[in-house]
Parts: C-alpha cells; structure tokens; sequence
C-alpha cells in the first residue's frame, strides 16, 4: 500500500477519529492535505458535481480512479474512495477493490444501493438497497480481492436515508460486520444529529463507525468523539461548494466592475498557485538537470 | 462545428470585444455561463493547477482534450482552447486542431515558445520561443487541418514575455498574420498596461487583438475597448484562485472550529450544487422513463 | 453526425443489407474499412477482450466511448456502437446516447439484460432480462436524447439467449418496435440458423432485422438476405480471434526459432505498418509546414 | 515494485539474456507471458499503430502509460516501457519515470532524439539527437525520480540510425553509462547485423546491451548470446504485425467467402477468448459472491 503521512487505519484502530475532508481533484486533495485533515474522501458527489453532472452512477469507474489515483500521486494523506455501489454487482467489487488498491487508495466505502445509484440527500430520490445477503455478497467479495489486509472496506448503509429506521439499520450494519466489513458507513439526512446518536448509542458491534455530518451540522467533532464509537468523521461536500461559493462571487465582481481592478484583493495571488504547483521543484530540477 | 449560444466569430468581426473568462473543469465552465461571459478559456495553467502539476508541459494533450471536451458537452458558450505550442512541432499541431474542433471548441491559441514550455508569469522562466519560419509553419499547420473555417486559430506571441521587445512582438504578429492567424494574443507580465497599450497603439495589423490582463489589473473592458483593436479579453486565471481562496477558507474554519456549525453560512448550500447538477432534469427523466 | 463513405441507415431503408465487421480498436477498425465492409461494430466482447478481461460490464463506458470515437476519427464507414445494457438505466441511457452520438457512432445496439451484464455465448451464464416495460423505457428514453433522427436505436433483445423462447423473444421485438426502436437485434446461440430464421419469418413488425451469426456459421450473407428482412448482418468477433490466432502463432515460431530469421515470412512487412500509419502523410506534411 | 514472475534485473545481471515480445494492449501482453517470452516490451510504435497514428510523439503520455498500466495489471511479466524521448526534456523525464514505475514498469527506455521523435525505421526519416549533456541531463533526472533502485533505466542512442556512425555510437553509450545508465540500446536499421555486431565487440562498457533486431533477423538469440554483451534481445514491432496479417487474412476471406462458413478453421474459436478472459474465474466468483 502506499507510504503516507497518517496512517488511517492505525488512528481508526487506536480508539481516534480521523477527520476527513472530501476532494474532487488533485489540488483541492493538496489543500486538505495543507490544512491538516487527517484524511482526504474522493467523493463521488464532489466528482460528479466537477464533472458538471448529476451523482446518479453517471461518472465511471474509469474516470473515479483516474482522479484517485492523481489526487495519490500528489499528497500523502490516506485517501477514502468513495465508489458508491462498487460499479454493480460483486464482480465489480472485486475489480474496483483491486484497481482502487493498486492505484493507491487506503480504503473504499461500498454503498447497499442498487446500482445505479441516486444521491443520498436529494428530496424524493429513489433510494432501493439490496437485500442484506447480496450485500453481504459484496462485502466478501471485497475482502477477498484486496492484497493488504490494512486496507479498511466500509460497509455504507443506506437504511436510514431510505427511511427503513433504525432496527433496519443496525440489522444492515450487524450482517455486514458479520461478512467482515472493517467499518461501517451510517448516513442520515435528518437536520439534527439525534438519528445518528441513537443509532450509535445503540450500535452493539466492534466496527467503528463513520459519519458524514452535512445535514446536521450540530454534530461536531467533539460531540462525535463523545460516542467513543466514531472512527472516521468525513467532510462531504465542503470543498465543492467553498469551490463554487469563491467562483461565484469572483465571477459576479468582475462582470459587474468591468474588469479585474477589485479582483486581486478577494483572492489569492497568481504566485499562491505557482507554490502549490511546486514551482521552485520545478527551477531547481531546471538548474540540475537542463544543458 | 458545435453550437453554441454566442458566436465567439461574429463578436470579434463585427468589432466587439468578448470578454472570456478561465475554467479547468466541466463545473468551473458552467458558471462562467451562468456569470454571463462571452465564452471559456479552458486553460492550460488552471487545468494543470487542477492537476496539481506545474503548467509546464507536464498535462498531456490527452487531458486537456478531455476535459475541454466535457466542458464543451456542459455548456453551450464558445471555448477557446489553450493548446500551449500545439504539444510539438507543425505535426502535433495539425493533430492538435483536428482533435480540438471534433471535440467542440471554437478557437485554439498556439503559442511560440519552444516545447516543453514554461508558464508565462514565472519570475525568471525560461522562455525560449521558436524561429519566425518554424512558427508560421505550424501556423499554415493549424488552417490546413482544420474542417469549418469559423475555426479561429490564434497566435500568441510570448516576445514580450521572454523580453524581446516590441519590435520584435511586432514583426512576429504581422508575420504570424502573414502566415494566416486569425487573431494575435500578445502576452505582457508588466504590471501596469503601458506595454500592451504601445504594442496595440503600434499594431497595423488587419487581425485583431486578444490580450490576458492578469499582471496589468488596471486594464478594464472598457479601456481595453477604447483601443479599438481588442477582440478578445481573456481573465486568464482567477477560477482557480477564486476555488482555492474558497477552499483554503472554508477548510481553515472548519480546523479551528472543530466542525461545520460556522460552515454553512459562508458557502452554498448542497441544493446549489444539485442545480448546478441538474438533478431536476433527472428526476424528470426518472418520472418519464423509469418503470 | 459525423460524415460516413457510406450511409448505414440509406442501407438499411432501401431494402439492402449492411455487412459489419466487429473492432476493437482503431487500427482494426482501418482494416474493416480497407476490406470493403459497409460498417464498423464497436464490439464489447472485443474491447473487452482486448483489455484483458471478461464481457461482464468492467470495461466502462468511458472506456468504450474512447475507443470508438478513436475509431471514428480514423475511419469513414458507419459504426455501430455496442453499448450493452447502456451501462445502467434509463437515466444512464440517455447519457450514453448523448454521448456516443457527439463522438460520431452511426447507431447504438442497447439489449435487455440486467446490469452488470454476462456475454451472451457462454455456457452456463446468468441471462437476467429486464420487465418489458422497463425496457421500453429505456428506449424510449435513447430516443429522446439522440440529436439527429438518422443516428439508429437498434433494440436487441436476449429472449433466445435467455432460453425464454421465440414468443418472448417475439413479444419483446414488438413492444421495442412499438416504443420507438428503428430495428430488432436478435441473438441466438444455436449451432444451426433455424431457430434465428424461425424467429424472422414469424416476424411481423416493420423494424429490419440485425443478425450476429457467430454460433452458426451457415447463416451466409445469401441466406441472410433471402429472408428479405435482415438489415445489418454483424461478425461479431472475428478480428480479435485473428488478431489472437496470428499472434500466438508467430509468438510459438520465434520461441521455438528462437529468433526471427523464420517470421517475416509469415507476417506482413514493417512498411506494412507505415502504410497504415499513414506515414506517407506525415512526410508531405513535414515538407510543407517544418522548417 | 509490482511483483513479477520473472525478475528483469536478476537476468541481466546474472548474465543471462531475457527475450522481451512487443505488445499493443493487455491482450498481446498476456499473449506475451503465454508464450514464455521473459518481459513484455511497451511498445510506442506498436501502440500508436493500435491507434491507428503515426508513431511521431502524437499518442500522449497519458496514453502510452494507461495502456502499459492495464498490461501490467493483467500478466506477471517484467514489462520494458517505450516512453520515446520521455515526452519531453528533463523535468518531462522525471514526471514519466514517476508516473511509469507507481504504474508498474520494470524498467524505461528513453532515446536520444529530439521531441516530437520521428520513428526509427523509416526511410528518410528526421532523425535529430540531442546534444550528448543535454541527454546525460536526461538520465540523471530519471535516476533522481525513480524510487525503487532496482527499476531500470536504460538509454537509447539512435547515433546508428541517424547515420553518424560507430564512433558517435560508442562516444555516447560511454557518456550515457557515465552518467547512470543501467543499459544501452543500441538501433541499427542495416539489412544484416554486422553493424550491431561491430558495435557490440567494440563496447567497452560495464553496462549490457539491448537490442533490437527487426531489420537484421539473422541476429538470432544464439548469435546475440554469443556476443557475451547482450542483457535484453526486444521483438519490437512483431505482435501488431502478426495482429495485421490475422485481421485481414480473415477479413478478404469473410469478405470472398460471403459469410463464415470457411472462417473458423482458420481462427481460434470463440473458447479461446474467454479463457483468455477468464470467464471461468468470473463463474467462480459468482458462484461464491452472487446472492
């Protein structure tokens, strides 16, 4: 597996939590990586949503790992790869646990939606999971694919975004423990965290949990790591949409001022780039290795 | 040649000025629509930045063609696309332009710089350019390769840049007109418009001017209209730094607070992204043709 | 849509019957076109192939796309795009359409499995069909999103593979023909051609029909057209099987030779190559534009 | 490094010689390792001929590295990247010897033309080299980027194919393995191997030979041990060449014949492929995972 600065599963492992920010590119990873998360999500949603389409399994396994594999080759933050459904049935598990390993993931969510999959908290989105004996298929077919046993498959239950309750939920998240998940991904588009809560007060299992607090923002990391059971806390969209908040205002002051005479004060210099392009490597290899 | 909703062709004919704005993926392109510019830039140096790699002919041809393909297939302004020297010699370049026009842009810049080249604006980069004679070569290259005449091959001249004056940027643009360039893109790293103004004063030329004030902020649309000369005015850059100003922001806040209860009041909501995501238009589609 | 030497659907309305040789990448694709086929067929099973690895929806469709629009730019004859079950449902086929036809396929071939999909000649294979209706949709929902009217949604129905008989395979064309699809792709992997000339002389639709005659090869282009009805006759494999069979057998010469002083007998000429690359071309082009 | 079943570096510097096939795609790679050849050769010419292109530096990096990416995710063989001049100058070199060994190349060849390359056996083909430091700049780059010490950097000196002659030939191999070559690849484009052979006993370096005998195929592999110097003997263009002859041998005959009748006596059947695919191993897993 490769060599990073943080090693995910051993802050997962040691009782921490890890905070994880979601990219959609490699520069927006670079930044999650700068500003110290200890982990960067590949967000299918963040990908999608770059890609100017809709998160419905339109963006394809091909396009998810090249940007995975880029964001890798440019930090060394653990990466979470989001690959919502595994692309299909366990035969696609097993080829996207394969690639997203060799291409230096640290670890995938697989998600119990049919594939092709909605987004999660869109209004009225068709939510159908598969039964828990297809899934728990999946789980094992994952486990069986990967090479190294410290990379984490987490098991993504749906059961609450698909309005089945909790009893559903921890009967989902049991099974798939029981099929040899590492963690278990529980999701909620409930506006307070009280849905999370209970469901993990009453999580009797040994997996740590993971959480995507976008709807109920209340849940901060101090009151997630109260619940003792929280592994990994992920950030799932804020990158995007910070993204979208400075082009749109950047772009309205330029339209409206005629020009960029205001600009320069709103946003980082052009030699802000240069650094995170790794300009001076780039000179000094000039200097040692052009004649 | 694609569709679009302005002619980037029958701006610069009829003696107006386009003001085009920078994007590096499919997302950024689409609010420069929404912002109401004239058409894309889809730039090298943003989509490197993008990539996390030095704009110095490290992104493949490959790349840029993708991703300036997908941002043609999201969006429906003319794009200009940024094809650094053409990825080679006259040989690369007749493959460059008959792969940009089949996948939708409107127009190519070709720079004269050697390959591999180096960004522009770089204190102190090497900025070695080609021979008159190469350069117009690749020139006659371009028109020879491409299929709709409305295709506007762009000749950039970096004599300015690699400090070689007016003169020489002068016989370069009329040679380069010479040899059949539709427009002139003179490139200056002064920081205030006086250069670029005694070059476009100096101008004889039949081709108009497309120019990148990103050193020389004091450029406005309308001072660059009054030169009566300007086709094109191009914000080179500021999608990028506008998306990581945002990003640098957001992701600090949410270190310091230990969570997004602050987060949301400084960026767009999810349900921006979904429209932006045209998740309507899907469950439209899901009503109309899911059973 | 892209300018073809030959115009598929003008074949196939005027009554004649369009020989179609699969491809699996651009150079074989030029050699269906220098063998005087009338179209390309942009196979799955051989992309898939040629990637290594099995027909069972891994190779995605960004991957598939590719590969045919490399076909498109280097060939002049019609392609028929192999887009499986297009890579999900309806919301996914009406991307895929979008898609393919901006990239310059002639048609789509899109069949009523389930997703992810098992080839169709294997023993033993799982062959789940989606409900009638669902597939309909699907159709209906392609035919919404094609452009031109003259780029074909070929329905190809599985009923025979299936082993659900020539009534469902019956109904099924006619609820496709009904929905819109401008012709009927039937399959089938018996030995002999009786049960596909069974299900075409009880065939009473108006949609011509497309023929995959590899499991019984006494379906001639004769016999083919003596049932007046098939409009595409597809080889659905036969340039991968060569491109293998000639491989492994000059791989096993020069092992066994151990060197090549035997192979060029036996093997087209480098020169060969160069014809195909065209590299006549890119000499002319050197004199004209390098200086 | 990707672990391989046969270790590149111990044959070559044990004295052996490993016999390395050309391939165009994972198929022709797992053909390849079929065969008992011991590495696979990434072939740039036959992959931009897959392309249906010119093998002038048009296919990309991102290209040429996605494809040996999936050879090496398919076989167990050594596999000796082509990567031209390294797309570039310096810094181009070490972002490709980066990219190439995290993809999984045992080791690179990179030659001493000028980029854009013209390739090598063409009659009067441009065939410009670089300046002996500015290609020792080259070297030493790709020694700095590589990670694993035991990933082979082999340089590649077209003095002979450029016509300068034996004494320019060893000048440079000298200077090469002065500046950190592992190997030097000698090219010769004589219709007999005298001018190889002279060059070889004329070699008094430490570094090993690699050849590359197309245009000379009486350099048999018992001739080319013989000479005590050669490392690694390349077949470099045989695979496509043999994928060409198959393709149309069988294409005029389908084309004759009217139909397939005759077609299968002469081509594997379509068996072959999927146990080249390995549909057994897909049948498995569904057996196993499919509920």
């Amino acid at each position: 597996m490769r060599k990073t600065s943080k090693d995910l599963r051993e802050i997962v492992m040691s009782g921490g939590m890890a905070r994880v920010m979601a990219a959609h590119d490699p520069l927006s990873a670079m930044l999650v990586e700068e500003a110290e998360f200890d982990g960067i999500w590949a967000s299918g949603f963040e990908i999608s949503a770059a890609m100017g389409l809709a998160d419905v399994s339109l963006v394809s396994m091909t396009e998810h790992l090249n940007n995975m594999r880029n964001m890798a080759n440019r930090t060394s933050l653990p990466i979470i790869a989001d690959v919502d459904t595994g692309y299909g049935n366990a035969i696609n598990v097993i080829y996207t646990v394969r690639e997203f390993e060799a291409a230096g993931a640290a670890a995938v969510v697989i998600e119990d939606k049919m594939f092709p999959k909605v987004t999660s908290l869109i209004d009225g989105g068709r939510q159908d999971l598969l039964s828990i004996a297809e899934f728990q298929g999946k789980i094992e077919a994952a486990l069986s694919a990967r090479k190294d046993p410290n990379f984490l498959i987490i098991a993504r239950t749906e059961a609450l975004i698909a309005g089945l309750g909790e009893r559903e939920a921890l009967e989902r998240a049991r099974a798939y423990e029981a099929a040899g998940a590492d963690m278990i991904l529980i999701h909620s588009k409930q506006k307070t965290p009280d849905e999370i809560e209970s469901f993990i007060n009453a999580w009797d299992g040994k997996a740590r949990i993971v959480i995507v607090p976008t709807a109920y923002p209340q849940m901060t990391e101090a009151r997630a790591r109260a619940l003792n059971k929280v592994g990994v806390l992920i950030y799932g969209n804020h990158a995007i949409r910070a993204a979208v908040t400075g082009m749109q205002k950047i772009f309205a002051q330029i339209i409206q001022d005629g020009g960029i005479q205001n600009a320069d004060a709103d946003i980082v210099p052009v030699s802000e780039i240069f650094r995170l392009q790794k300009m001076d490597e780039v000179k000094e290899n000039e200097k040692r290795f052009l004649r």
